[in-house]
């Protein structure tokens, strides 16, 4: 069980110069390529056998496998967990292997330092993921400039028009939770977005606005609020409306974590869900299962839409390119325990 | 905003056949390396110019990252991103990149599959952590003989002796769990576990009886069960206890997961928590926050477990060996909502 440092251990570039050949030469000899001098394949070999370097299967090439990158803001999130489990089962599938970075949560805004993008580069990185990044435009010229294909999961803001990115309908989300609470009988519905100016929440308002103005309810700027995705500023921001002259029977929430805070707001004014007050959240992360009463929610397909970010960041490693710039997948709206129609 | 595929990016390999040197010396002169000839030099800067390749800042060097492996179950669970936030955290702090794969979750048992170590190796990893894992003899005889540094963190069966590996303190919380139960009065204690075979299941439930033992409380075997951590399966077997001619008043059960699934196995007869019965679990994940109570559990340090890991993969990688093959950290029990004194 002796084990020996890193320098020992047979990499690609330790058997090139071993064998006193380039690294193309030896990766050639490893993958079973034809075009290799015999001499030259000797002495690989050779090198190869010493220092108990991995050989091929039955004779059959096995390529080394290309790396992307999937740049998240926290690893210690259920929906950072959602996007890495869709984006490693598509690059299996690929024959890619995944590096994952918090490389937005250690930068000051939202897009990646610049040392995270070098360190990219530098690997050689066949192409990036950015999961609800916020690129600056000098970040989508160096990415460009170096010739790196990438794709956005669910930008923050409108991406560049030929970007390419993946995100779900949050419009009709939006309309579907709202439509479901006025198909309920409420006609005063709240709505707590995430962040003000980041585009789901825009796009979930919009699609609340649209369902209320669809049942001729009047929208009342009293009613809308922002809690920037936290738990604990969706609780401060319903116990603001809940102490409202004239309070909300509902609220659609724009985020599941969010939905947690207005169920402590409700719990500390002694208002029970539903009967005094329904809740919609938004997401459909399995914390949801957990609350009591189960989260009446709009489902998001975090995985799928990973997943698809990555096939197309193939494609585009690939050379080709999409027809389209930005993919919309669905959303749905799961009715569970937390919605009732309002007091009489 | 053209994009090329992905054999026009300038990886070392392409700017190496372009500026006609091996790899290792166009990596000397990416990071800034002395001993590389003037006009040597001179050709491959000119490459890197022409394709636009990261340029060191500053005239610093700048060392390409080393891959470290992490080789989880599933990707999709909050344990998991627990994991990998530890883990890429420490990457990050040590100047490597972290790749990671569901490998365990696609093979038939609980070890990685062997095309899984064939790629990681063919890749040169500079180490792997495998996050509950159960390697088979030949897994390990086949790491050793590759001299891949490789770490477990909470292994799932006992290790070879020489192994590295981290685990949480399972005795001690399992000790705590009931000693708590025990000290607000219950008697009738009941022991879901996960696995009967698993090292962690073992060692929480020689806890728990140490703790009967100690307050001269007789074990019931019939008090023992196992929901293999599944929701579904600790219902199962809540409901089996409960439906006893002598009920436990108390539960310490082995996840909060499966914690979950002992709750709704309380709402399906009727019962209240902490009122009619408590209980206990194992892991304190984010999930424990949403319960209704707020579930008492042993928090165990799930990212400082795989950040310990880390760094001890990076010693093995250095050539070093730490003096202790298994390094244990603490657990703490975590009291909220979920457990009262049993009725009179």
């Amino acid at each position: 069980m002796v084990r020996t440092g890193a320098a020992a251990r047979p990499t690609l570039a330790v058997i090139a110069r071993e064998a006193r050949v380039s690294v193309p030469t030896a990766s050639k000899v490893v993958n079973g390529r034809e075009d290799v001098a015999p001499e030259t394949r000797r002495r690989v070999t050779e090198v190869l056998d010493r220092l108990g370097y991995v050989r091929r299967p039955r004779g059959a090439a096995v390529p080394v496998p290309s790396l992307v990158d999937v740049v998240v803001h926290s690893l210690s999130s259920s929906w950072t967990a959602a996007v890495l489990h869709g984006v490693e089962a598509a690059a299996d599938g690929a024959g890619l292997d995944v590096v994952v970075s918090a490389g937005l949560a250690r930068s000051r805004g939202c897009g990646p330092d610049r040392g995270r993008l070098q360190r990219l580069a530098l690997r050689g990185t066949a192409g990036v993921i950015f999961s609800m990044a916020e690129l600056t435009r000098s970040q989508y010229a160096w990415l460009e400039q170096h010739r790196i294909p990438f794709v956005l999961i669910d930008p923050v803001v409108e991406p560049p028009p030929r970007v390419i990115s993946v995100g779900a309908d949050n419009v009709g989300g939006g309309t579907s939770a709202t439509g479901h609470l006025l198909a309920l009988g409420h006609r005063r519905i709240a709505f707590i977005g995430g962040h003000r100016h980041a585009l789901c929440g825009r796009d979930r308002l919009e699609g609340h606005r649209s369902a209320l103005a669809e049942a001729g309810v009047p929208n009342r700027q009293a009613y809308e609020k922002y809690g920037r995705f936290s738990t604990a500023e969706a609780r401060d921001r319903a116990l603001e409306l809940l102490d409202l002259p004239e309070p909300p029977t509902a609220v659609f929430v724009c985020s599941d974590t969010m939905a947690l805070g207005v169920y402590e707001a409700a719990a500390a004014r002694g208002l029970r869900i539903p009967d005094d007050l329904s809740v919609v959240g938004f997401d459909d992360l399995p914390e949801a299962r957990w609350a009591t009463p189960a989260l009446t929610t709009v489902r998001q397909p975090l995985s799928d839409m990973s997943a698809t970010g990555l096939r197309l960041l193939v494609r585009l490693m690939e050379g080709d390119r999409p027809d389209t710039a930005f993919t919309e997948l669905p959303t749905r709206l799961i009715v569970r325990a937390s919605t009732a129609p309002p007091r009489p």
